[in-house]
């Protein structure tokens, strides 16, 4: 295992040296070979469970609008009255743990980039949701369809980005009703990364897995995870009928829900981080619930979205260090109850590249990292608190990203990595760069941030003084300008770009 | 104990608001109550600490220059040959054990500022050894005693910072062998938090320690530790006999020196992670060893500092993720030990506090305290790998370090934290920020990152738009303006000045 570890290094660490612009033979997905960290104790792991499980059956969690799904519950043996579910204690976790997998393959169209999400596995994807793009040139703007392909690209150029994320901006051009099918054509043709679909609507969303079907076939996407589906809930404690429908619809095709309690601490959720953490865990779990009663056996993904308030203004604060201790507290929850986990990774306020929104993503990724996530979404670009994608961020968190695969590798500890021949040919007091050892391994040895200026002061000097967001800037223009499309067969190109436009004109434009 | 610990998080966080003005009544040092990363397995930590046996008993250790030292090691049974030390295996550890006590109490002059070493406790202090100095007006230049002065009281001032630390720059501008006199005369007239001495040469050591009798008392000096000397080996396996006189100082005083080997991988050590620790640990117990040897249960420190290479220019680099692995491992090998440990903080190799700097310093941060670092040196300033101390970086890693103090507080589980009045009152789908339960907690809710800007972009453009850096000037500025000088008796002033004006008058001035 020692030695794979060092061969996945070592793979990885010529990778990283290409300079980010062609995924190459990167991993496809982090294999964590360090454990995650345990932090609650068991008891206070048993007390936060209960704790759900009181929410869930005391005060009951609502699906407005959606009377087939609170009857799934219904005859799963919860009460209900209205909207309103009341599930015994215990009846949710039994429902998930029946049928829901531990571990699944999302697919991607390349077969050697298809994910696991589960077990030992890390996957980073995109950051989600932003309606502004920014760089250092042109400033903050609404995304457009161009800003997307052009994240779409450079998330198929950047080696340490496992997935294709989903709505990496917003193309505001785009007629709301009509993006989708623009997004997930832009996923399928100009990545070979798995990906995710809408989840505006039912429809939409029924839209995006039939777009899969035309690019995989109808029997593989029946038989296999091609697609996820992001929804959040309407916390407190309720799912909107349509948000549960979208859930249905990825469950009836046998994709993936990735469900996920939005709480801004002290209004969606208490201030105190037990409790937020609890009610956080309840929803998350109703919504798994409903995908196995939907389909039992669907994959689906446990999310969290836990988020601290600043007391000055009321905002949303991140990188701070509530939400570290609840994703650390979650991590631990998903694995008692088995259901892939979903993190956001490199999540900031800041509404520009600096220092701050360094910080606060370092203090959002660290956790989500060792907390044992699955799946770690915002993993690149995110920026002032989802509002905007960051071209500049999307590059420096691409290689934070990297430096966790070499993290993930543990020390590899065997008769090579413990070096006792350099020991005694060095011996004391001499230096070790020329020694046999240093000469067999350094290739391999270190993880080399290439955004990072480690030179003097004199030369850096010399070389203008940039700050790392200058040379961000550089790179990412690099990358798309080195950019090449992954193959894809013509019929299936074809296919799709029909099914888009035929299906864009059954719709009038709507623009809201 | 969760009581407790919401206690001390409420308190804290009325602190925080202060807006770092003044250290008021913040915690004295942290106490964490969370457990630390447990990474390594048992068998390979038994692996690297044989590794490290067979590293001294097959290579050795040399003390150059100093036979006293050496035949310390002899007396204990060493087998040694000129400078050379080749201890059988378990013998360092056997020594250690058998008197280096796991934790001890650093008295401060102020003892409401005494701090733990130790155990559950983490302490914070600055960063040490620069020679320049760089703020956002002035540039990068020189270090002066008033640039020392200045971050003495900028320490002094931050709640979070729970010590002075030692060499905060280095004050170029009073002769070289005077400077320690200068140097240790601010900490203890200009603040009452714990500190550190002279490690330079033996004599500057005992000046120190001779300026610390007169603060303190000469028997209390001799009873208690009051001062850290901080010493670095000359790795690979060498301990300079200047150093080992040094280390023998402060152990024959009853004072602790931090033993801290630094190996730059495949310079002073080999490129391979595992081989570098098992040095880094073999060095360290070697010189926490020597001062059990020159006075038993005298207080001690482990340090490391292992750090990579730029593969591009051979170039120091920081925040990379093989350091952050020898952290999480000598984390576990130093509490096996039993032996209180240090690690840096907040280092980088960035020039400028940008978000390169951040991102360095938050992935040294988080390996070293999760690892379980009980004194974590370099916590707040540190930049251009301890080259430039960096004014706008001490404060805001300084609030930094203020966030570490909720995350070790862990998760408070109690009836008011799982808040389920809350949720019956406010039910699904409404808000929480009116609730009975909000109004008791808000106020201690959050950790609030001041320097950080959670505005809307409008607001945040309307304000000039401006980065961190430009925020943290300003702050530091109101933190010297504001700063009063915490009492000191006038006998004890005027001895100690008495003291520093007749030892320079005793010596030429030396400029190198």
């Amino acid at each position: 295992m020692a030695e794979e570890a060092q061969t996945r290094r070592a793979r990885a660490g010529r990778e990283g040296r290409r300079g980010g612009r062609h995924p190459g033979t990167a991993p496809a997905y982090i294999t964590r070979r360090i454990p995650p960290y345990e932090m609650l104790s068991e008891e206070a792991l048993v007390l936060v469970e209960q704790q759900a499980d009181r929410i869930l059956e005391e005060v009951g969690f609502e699906i407005r609008g959606d009377q087939e799904a609170v009857g799934l519950f219904r005859a799963a043996g919860a009460a209900t009255e209205g909207f309103r579910i009341r599930p015994p204690r215990g009846l949710v976790r039994s429902i998930i743990q029946a049928s829901c997998p531990t571990s699944f393959v999302q697919h991607a169209r390349n077969p050697a980039r298809s994910v696991v999400i589960g077990g030992e596995a890390t996957v980073f994807a995109p950051a989600y949701g932003s309606p502004f793009v920014t760089d250092a040139d042109r400033g903050r703007r609404y995304g457009s369809l161009e800003d997307f392909r052009n994240l779409v690209k450079l998330a198929y150029a950047s080696p340490w980005l496992h997935h294709s994320g989903g709505t990496v901006c917003e193309p505001v051009d785009v007629p709301v009703n009509k993006r989708h099918l623009d997004m997930v054509l832009a996923h399928m043709t100009l990545s070979d990364k798995a990906f995710m679909g809408s989840v505006t609507t039912a429809p939409r969303a029924a839209d995006s897995i039939e777009m899969c079907r035309i690019l995989f076939g109808a029997d593989f996407v029946d038989a296999n995870c091609v697609i996820l589906g992001n929804v959040n809930t309407n916390s407190p404690l309720v799912l909107d009928g349509e948000a549960s429908r979208v859930i249905r619809t990825y469950a009836r095709a046998n994709q993936a829900a990735v469900c996920v309690p939005f709480i801004l601490g002290g209004a969606m959720g208490p201030v105190t981080t037990a409790g937020a953490l609890a009610q956080c865990f309840a929803e998350a779990m109703m919504c798994v619930a409903l995908t196995q009663l939907e389909r039992p056996g669907a994959p689906a993904i446990l999310g969290n979205f836990l988020s601290s308030m600043s007391l000055k203004s009321g905002a949303p604060t991140f990188g701070t260090p509530e939400p570290a201790l609840g994703y650390m507290a979650i991590g631990q929850l998903a694995r008692r109850l088995g259901v892939p986990l979903r993190c956001g990774g490199n999540l900031c306020a800041s509404k520009i590249p600096d220092a701050q929104a360094a910080y606060e993503s370092a203090n959002s990724m660290w956790p989500a990292f060792l907390c044992g996530a699955h799946f770690i979404l915002h993993a690149a670009g995110w920026a002032e608190g989802a509002l905007a994608m960051s071209y500049e961020k999307f590059v420096m968190d691409a290689e934070q990203c990297g430096a966790f695969h070499t993290f993930a590798a543990g020390i590899p500890i065997d008769e090579n990595a413990f070096a006792l021949d350099a020991f005694h040919e060095v011996g004391p007091g001499k230096h070790f760069l020329g020694s046999a050892h240093t000469m067999r391994n350094y290739e391999t040895a270190f993880y080399d941030f290439e955004l990072s200026d480690n030179n003097s002061y004199e030369q850096w000097s010399e070389e203008g003084s940039k700050d790392i967001v200058q040379r961000a800037n550089a790179r990412w223009k690099a990358m798309l300008a080195a950019y090449e499309p992954p193959p894809l067969a013509q019929d299936r190109l074809e296919a799709l770009e029909d099914h888009v436009a035929r299906r864009k004109s059954e719709m009038p434009d709507a623009w809201y």
